[in-house]
């Protein structure tokens, strides 16, 4: 017997498009396949009366009126592609309580009240469904909620932003500065015209924050996401990370500490030449979850875009249709909460790179290596190539494997001293 | 209200051991998470009244009597992982018959008779899993089946065989001859004593048939993968790989040619030091998955060993406590078949590597190119490096991107040539 699902679309951008048409692209296998029928009958957009839309879908009424769309009778399953906290929460908490299921792709609005909508979803037996919201087309939240579920996650960690990686990728291949590739990554449509949430890591921490929430299951709220921008990395970053056998990539960490505590982070790690992610250029996503048996796994493929995205929500609609109302997620927090280790790496052992910028004088190595010693932070290397700035040197020490809590002591310091002409710039050496 | 699911196990070995001893550790967890309760009530394995075992599962009955397990009234599912198609195949029939939801590894059994066992699922409403029976613990099937839904599979392909990755990797490393490698694969038990499965490509095989049936949806039968171990690699062949920046890896693909047909085969491909595969490394397996709107995607993880495989038959397990039974992967074979394509890439233009074996005589190359020359084969470089065996100089012609089907054409004749030592080997350079 054909399952029917009917469709209500909230948004019309670049993601709502591609929808459209992979739709009527794949309903006929759908229709063979698994024997179902999708299709679109109602879709709201704000500006849609000032300005005509093609490719709107076939035989679906067009309106203005979200909230209408949201809470029609003839809708099974909203499609909330808005993004955005506001207007969509209170779309989506209408269309839950008006017994729809929901397909969102919208990051920070579950990282902001994501327990809330998954609480009320289950009260009313419908659906929640996200896998768009996290690494676009990779299906890693259905990976880590159900192929997983067999196996304890300790880690989940990755390439999160697209455009952040594109950047350092960028950066890397042709040695250009920050503000020109990412003047580029817009140029080319992988950038917002405002870039902050991208690259002040924003996005991928609420993309984090997601990913503990179904690794861990518990309540991960965002403010417990150490979160750092790539906006400091000079080209001669790249070009000192080349030395060491390495490259910088934006990554997200969600791991459970040997003493039960969970640490989350977004930052910049100078990564192996020689692992997956190093190879994971432009804008490509990579996950990788560290299981307690199974061992390492990584996910990698387009982690933004229309196409990508839309292939994720499909897939989630075509979930519902064949699994019924009511299949989705398990809520959040089912596990006894675990406290949150502040301020990063504290309890990881890793090999760090310090990057400075200095007014040239004698006797700064002396005094930084003093510092260090003191607080035994050892250090491996110190390497410093010829520049073009005459007034700010850059030089860089590599240290040996230290847990960043004593580095960080050891950095307050560092910092005190006269000489420097830019912070310091403090990035694991890790994976 | 709290779910509960009792096992049958069939079978007590490697992947038996570290199934019952993941269930004991993970068991809480899965109670507070999913609220389900899984444990065993009934274990059968031949020879277990000889040899005494350790890490039975408790308060389960052990048995010599297979079919008594597979069709008892307290069984909930049977866990099969006795392998080969007898007598598990009987014992399967037998299960699903009396309404037991399965779960199994057995990549070989279902190769052979999975449409009958998924119909036979289907009609009883009961569910018939197997995560666990291609790439370990990458969670592929889920992918493929779930997750790639909303979009059209075009390929799949990868490195399914760890034994092969591992002997192959190890050639890479230590420039040991074949032999060498495959008996050091043996002693550290990443290889079979009968390895033949392995480095013939029939383990392979099997699993891409499944893959390529969840991907598009049409019975494959094992006979339609063209099939080629990696028995003839030669060190020499990993020296002229690397001069040309590429690496031997066996690749399983499954692909959607443009006129429609599939083309199946499991064979040795020199692949780019620059992509993932490359990276790949021992016994680890990588499957990527190309999709017609989301592009490629890449899942790598440990494709065998007992924990591995275990953690996949849990998930499954615990996904039929979830989801309740016959909620399992649709039938095999729902879309109409389309014909396979005979012969290997008979489509696919691709640059090949091919490697001759020769007594040292004048004029050879100049008879080799003008065969080719004569079917419009055109040579990209010769390469020779010096070489220890005198007797027999192996040489390395590469070519300009070609069809198969006419290379194949000129291959015949360069066979026919009287100065071969051994056969050509031919391997396709890509991806």
């Amino acid at each position: 017997m054909t399952t029917s699902l009917r469709l209500g679309l909230l948004g019309f951008g670049t993601v709502g498009k591609s929808l459209v048409r992979l739709v009527e692209a794949e309903a006929p296998r759908l229709a063979r396949q698994f024997d179902i029928d999708v299709r679109f009958v109602a879709l709201a957009s704000r500006g849609l009366a000032s300005r005509p839309a093609d490719g709107l879908p076939a035989g679906a009424r067009v309106t203005e009126d979200l909230l209408a769309v949201a809470t029609a009778p003839d809708v099974d399953v909203v499609v909330e592609l808005l993004g955005g906290l506001t207007p969509a929460g209170e779309l989506l908490v209408a269309a839950l309580g008006a017994g729809k299921s929901v397909v969102t792709a919208n990051k920070a609005l579950l990282a902001a009240r994501g327990a809330e909508l998954a609480r009320l979803a289950r009260d009313q037996r419908v659906t929640l469904a996200f896998e768009a919201s996290v690494a676009g087309g990779i299906p890693i939240l259905r990976a880590v909620r159900e192929s997983f579920a067999g196996d304890r996650i300790d880690a989940v960690y990755g390439i999160l932003n697209g455009t952040s990686n594109f950047v350092l990728t960028g950066m890397a291949r042709t040695s250009r500065p920050y503000g020109g590739m990412l003047a580029e990554a817009q140029a080319l449509g992988y950038a917002e015209a405002d870039p902050a949430a991208d690259v002040e890591g924003a996005d991928a921490a609420c993309k984090l924050a997601l990913l503990a929430r179904l690794a861990f299951g518990q309540e991960v709220p965002l403010e417990a996401v150490r979160t750092e921008g790539i906006t400091r990395l000079r080209p001669i970053d790249f070009v000192y990370a080349g030395m060491l056998g390495r490259t910088p990539r934006q990554l997200g960490t969600a791991r459970r500490l040997s003493d039960g505590r969970l640490l989350l982070s977004v930052r910049t790690h100078l990564v192996s030449n020689d692992s997956v992610l190093a190879r994971i250029d432009g804008p490509f996503n990579a996950v990788q979850v560290s299981t307690a048996s199974g061992g390492d796994f990584v996910f990698t493929g387009r982690g933004a875009g229309g196409d990508p995205t839309a292939t994720a929500v499909l897939a989630d609609i075509v979930e519902i249709a064949r699994r019924g109302s009511g299949s989705g997620v398990p809520p959040f927090g089912t596990e006894a909460p675990v406290p949150f280790a502040p301020g990063g790496l504290a309890d990881s052992v890793a090999p760090f790179y310090l990057r400075f910028v200095v007014a040239d004088r004698p006797g700064i190595l002396a005094e930084l290596a003093s510092v260090l010693a003191r607080h035994d932070v050892n250090v491996d290397a110190v390497l410093q190539t010829p520049w073009s700035e005459k007034a700010a040197l850059p030089f860089v020490v590599t240290l040996e494997p230290v847990d960043e809590e004593r580095l960080g002591r050891a950095l307050v310091e560092v910092a005190a001293l006269p000489f420097h002409v830019e912070a310091p710039l403090v990035l694991p050496m890790n994976p």
